[in-house]
């Protein structure tokens, strides 16, 4: 063990996105005398990953508009900003990084007294013929830019083959039928949105279809065909699929490589194992974001799950911890685990889910019960009540929320905060269905339709209603 | 005390509407051999008094629509519903109620040997010179239907004075001014919606003035004049009002006359005191729904809160524990209380809101902060990303969530259902900021608007953020 590091640490963060610049800034507040540096791979600090496909799509004119704030302004606070920079090696013992310099080439030191690992993830191009060649990725701003700049001003794209069901290949999907072009959604799994069940995914493969976005399940890419750099076609093991263009959403894979070359423990997920302060197994080693894995305190197993909203929280968390860290303490805030929420709009539907799904559930050996029913958005007697698909579990014997789906039209996805509460607080169907929710016929009807799914699953375990 | 009443027992509910029919439907289902008899003043059961704005404005086209069950449904289901028929007495030692038959006179017997009060509340009409013949009260749906009626083949109605700038009377301003009838919204109060702090009020009356209602607060009605049964003016102390029709929406007092004939203790706030269970304090007497107070689980008093979703659980409940007290038993359900939440739709505006406002906490002596700021109801760079004003409040020392306002457009009411489980469940704004809620573009930030609210106030606090 070393010494604690002195306020005047050098504090070396890898990745200039939510999770490495919030700790940045933060501890650039906390901690004036410490030097703060951040290693950034591309020209880009600080954007909405989330915000790209609206970019594609054009709803948002300039990708400037996703950037928070940019390295200028960062090194204007005060933060050594290196951007187009590669961090490529790590000595742990001699507490250096070995970075390259994109932009001029050549590689040179960086000593660091304390570490944040905070590279994010890498799209999973599939193992396919052509793939590295002619399918595009879509996970930075740069492959946003580049993706809208080929649509906009290159040879005219009538066709496009997106390859993975997800999130981001299903608001591409659509980004690309609003600018219209023709979109095929091509995934091997037998449903869209593997974070649902078949029965929920189905209503938003039907709002998708009726979008005019072509899907094909079940369908596995075997070879992406193109000449002079442009895409030509997809085959597949349903037949061959023309496309201008190829667009890979996949999913992507933790940027574990330094965190590995630095004896990091990789934990079950494959991603980078840490503490609820987000202190790696390495002394001087922090990591946050997308590089690591959090506990699922559904499930009770740890999972890498790759969104903003938990990088932003983490890298508060890494902040504080590192500030603490250089006063040889302990940061006082902690990162508590996840409960799996995510929202998405496809086309005119809200797509909201929570928990663990029936699925995930069975998979994680936990007896349950699960409910599902139709409800509205507002109260049934007002003009287009629009439509709310609810899917909810609860555990037997216990009665513990487990997880929630919603599907819908109209104020649907942030309901899902109420039953994400419910989950990560451990409160019971029993519970939940006397809490004191709101009521007006605009916003649905006087019981809440997440305490009709509580009371449903009350009754479907046989449970005693009492509290 | 009595023996248990016997499984056949006569059970006779007061009150045909949210309250009273649930409760005689589960007492229905769940105790067959029982006698269930409702006494209703009305013609109609079971209608949704929150809808009866949005009939008035004409967007639902029957009051039918608003009745989710009639007299007769609930009599082919095994109910014994007397409509038009007044309980006017009782007499708690010999179990007997008086009615009155409303339609054909006389009065009657109706023994019971178990009874629920569920009798609501009447409007308050002010007691000023004229109101009783020229203001017209809007609570009931025959009160709906003679106020539509009026406005569609009465003498034309070019101008509306409504007194009382609470839920009902903004939503009754908003709906004249839909039907191009010029409305003057009148209350005395300093801001509209008493339930919101002035600060968040201001947004509202901005909203309503933009929509083309004229407010006039600060000023109390003196006079209502009228001839030949129209109104005709409104004498103010600011000034007369001219208008062809008065509606008063100055609040309801619960209906006690029954209780307290039958001896059941009064609460503080004038409302049927009541256990978790809903039982008065007389042996054989529950009540439930407007009539009743309740635990504010937040200030830790009683109030009277008159919405039907409480109407709609303590119904539930009080079925429960009816059924059980056939048997000798206590129900298994309690009403754990409220925490005052409250939403509705002021023109495009959303207006929600949870828990203690500032007036409120300082009140009842909790020491607290309060934050205010805005924010949006979308990421910021997507078109149209709507606004969101925000205001909330915690406890100093343990930083329990005290209260949460939200007035804004898009997407805003329902998300008041997370502030207000964290109100219930006696969540700290520490634990709250790193609960896993929801992030997409279309819905918001990367933090949440609540948790933005949560950090603000773990820093004007000065909290550790140690969960």
């Amino acid at each position: 063990m070393r010494e604690p590091a002195p306020l005047s640490a050098r504090v070396v963060v890898v990745g200039g996105d939510a999770a490495g610049m919030t700790a940045a800034s933060y501890v650039r507040r906390a901690a004036p005398d410490a030097e703060v540096v951040v290693i950034e791979r591309s020209p880009h600090t600080s954007y909405s990953m989330c915000g790209i496909p609206y970019y594609v799509a054009g709803l948002v004119a300039d990708a400037d508009d996703l950037v928070v704030r940019t390295p200028a302004q960062f090194r204007a606070a005060g933060i050594t900003v290196h951007d187009r920079t590669e961090a490529v090696d790590v000595d742990p013992r001699a507490r250096r990084l070995t970075v390259r310099d994109l932009a001029r080439g050549g590689e040179r030191d960086e000593p660091y007294d304390l570490l944040l690992l905070a590279p994010g993830a890498h799209p999973s191009v599939p193992d396919i013929d052509g793939a590295d060649a002619y399918a595009e990725p879509l996970r930075t701003l740069d492959e946003g830019m580049r993706l809208r700049d080929r649509l906009e001003t290159g040879p005219a794209v009538e066709r496009v083959v997106v390859i993975g069901a997800g999130y981001i290949g299903l608001e591409v999907a659509e980004a690309l039928v609003r600018r219209g072009i023709d979109a095929t959604l091509v995934d091997r799994s037998p449903h869209a949105m593997k974070t649902l069940d078949a029965d929920m995914a189905a209503h938003v493969e039907a709002a998708l279809e009726g979008f005019g976005v072509h899907l094909r399940l079940r369908t596995s890419v075997l070879a992406v065909h193109g000449e002079d750099g442009c895409a030509r076609a997809v085959d597949t093991d349903a037949g061959r699929l023309p496309a201008d263009l190829v667009v890979v959403a996949a999913g992507s894979r933790p940027n574990t490589a330094l965190a590995e070359a630095a004896g990091c423990r990789i934990g079950e997920s494959g991603a980078v194992w840490v503490d609820d302060r987000m202190r790696t197994t390495v002394d001087g080693i922090w990591a946050a974001g997308d590089v690591v894995e959090s506990v699922d305190l559904v499930a009770g197993l740890r999972r890498n799950v790759q969104l903003g909203t938990h990088a932003n929280k983490q890298g508060k968390v890494a902040g504080m911890d590192l500030v603490a860290a250089l006063r040889g303490e302990r940061g006082a805030a902690r990162f508590p685990g996840v409960v799996g929420t995510a929202v998405t709009k496809v086309c005119h539907w809200e797509v909201a889910r929570t928990g663990l799904t029936s699925a995930e559930a069975r998979h994680a050996g936990i007896d349950h019960a699960a409910t599902s029913f139709h409800s509205t958005a507002t109260a049934g007697y007002l003009p287009d009540p629009g439509t709310v698909e609810v899917k909810m579990l609860a555990e037997r014997g216990s009665g513990r929320l487990l997880g929630c789906q919603l599907v819908g039209t109209g104020n649907v996805a942030k309901r899902i905060d109420v039953a994400a509460t419910w989950c990560q607080l451990g409160v019971t169907v029993q519970e939940a269905q006397f809490l004191d929710l709101s009521y007006a016929p605009p916003f649905g009807g006087v019981w809440d339709l997440l305490q009709v799914g509580a009371r449903k699953l009350v009754s479907a375990l046989g449970l005693s209603p009492e509290l």
